[in-house]
């Protein structure tokens, strides 16, 4: 990493639509804090992967959490190669010609060697941080974890050696001669909403409000807007 | 593959909350046709890659396509093993533990030998099927593939010869004793919706409305909806 981007290298370069590409931490940081949840990418003897899961972003580590015996985090435990993609899907581009057909998106590839963090208190602080990282300051209101919860649970970190955010944001481009073809061309918005909260019938009385670290997921929101904010808490 | 389900294997069992997998194709199919967008795990000389991309369904074969040119098309244009991932968040399930906080999803994984299509016919009626099978009649209605673009695209197929979906719908599930945890618990769901189209500002006059392929694309509508009925046409 050279200053605040990520390095150029074979790895990270983007060849098709390079001009959406982003190297610089900003963007590549804005993708990842907006979507709480990514694809995994790792192979087991050959054998690809992509899973996914939540994931959350300390500094330049990224955290997410499974199993103990997941075969996930058994494989990475040791300390594997891994990739870490957060994808958010913002349209559909109709075009005038089938081969400018594409999408809206905005995407975060991460690359990095993944493995089972061991430290204790790090592995406290950042089970708390699953819960506190998008819902700030809920997880003091929790029933607080137990040693055997935390023993069954693998938390993984990726220090992200290398990275490229990928933004389509635009509109329909079309080929010079196709503007005269008389078909709609346009974009169709895609977001991903918060609905109304649906409470556990089992709650206790007097608890009526969703409370500490859900005050920001309000219905009709942006998923993304209100992802981003927590992160920023 | 036995029957309408595919086989158990150690490639595609589920251990972690096994009683979400399905192995039904029916199951698998339904999470494939309501997710335009899925995730290519593939790895290169041990690197693994997840790529986001969009992926459309044809009986047992799923189909992509890239830039000829792309290091993902020219990995897999002799054949090699890729995990093909669709992902849909449904919801955030908020427990009275952190250890019980988790989310609603639709998940399907697919495995097998992703390799570039060479047959002219297969290659061809798959480019309009990129279009068509999310919006059904509109390639008829475009400016026709030309033959600098079909040799500029790479269709990359892959037969599914092992999948399972995991399917979290529930609502929250505590360990017996924290009901009594005066904390609030419950769903927040969360919906990818359409919104309302915005037309390209150089239409030709009289093209109007979005028209064929398009009718479905309402706003308000959840795209897994849509999507999945376009799938059904």
């Amino acid at each position: 990493m050279t200053g605040d981007a990520y390095a150029v290298t074979p790895l990270n370069r983007v060849k098709r639509l390079h001009e959406k590409a982003r190297y610089d931490q900003a963007a590549v940081h804005g993708v990842i804090d907006a979507t709480p949840m990514a694809h995994i990418g790792y192979a087991i003897d050959g054998q690809p992967f992509a899973t996914p899961t939540l994931v959350w972003r300390q500094g330049e580590a990224l955290y997410w959490h499974g199993s103990s015996a997941s075969r996930m985090v058994r494989h990475l435990a040791p300390g594997a190669p891994a990739c870490v993609t957060f994808t958010q899907l913002d349209g559909l581009v109709m075009a005038r010609s089938g081969f400018n057909h594409s999408v809206l998106y905005r995407t975060a590839m991460c690359f990095g060697t993944a493995r089972l963090v061991t430290d204790p208190e790090e592995k406290a602080a950042q089970l708390l941080m699953a819960v506190d990282r998008f819902f700030p300051g809920r997880s003091a209101a929790l029933r607080p974890i137990s040693k055997q919860e935390t023993k069954a649970t693998g938390l993984i970190r990726l220090d992200i050696e290398s990275a490229v955010a990928k933004i389509a944001d635009g509109g329909v481009e079309d080929e010079a001669e196709d503007y005269t073809h008389p078909v709609w061309a346009g974009i169709i918005p895609l977001t991903t909403v918060i609905g109304p909260a649906i409470a556990d019938d089992r709650l206790m009385p007097g608890v009526t409000e969703p409370g500490a670290g859900l005050e920001a997921y309000r219905p009709g929101r942006r998923l993304d807007d209100v992802v981003a904010e927590a992160a920023g808490e």
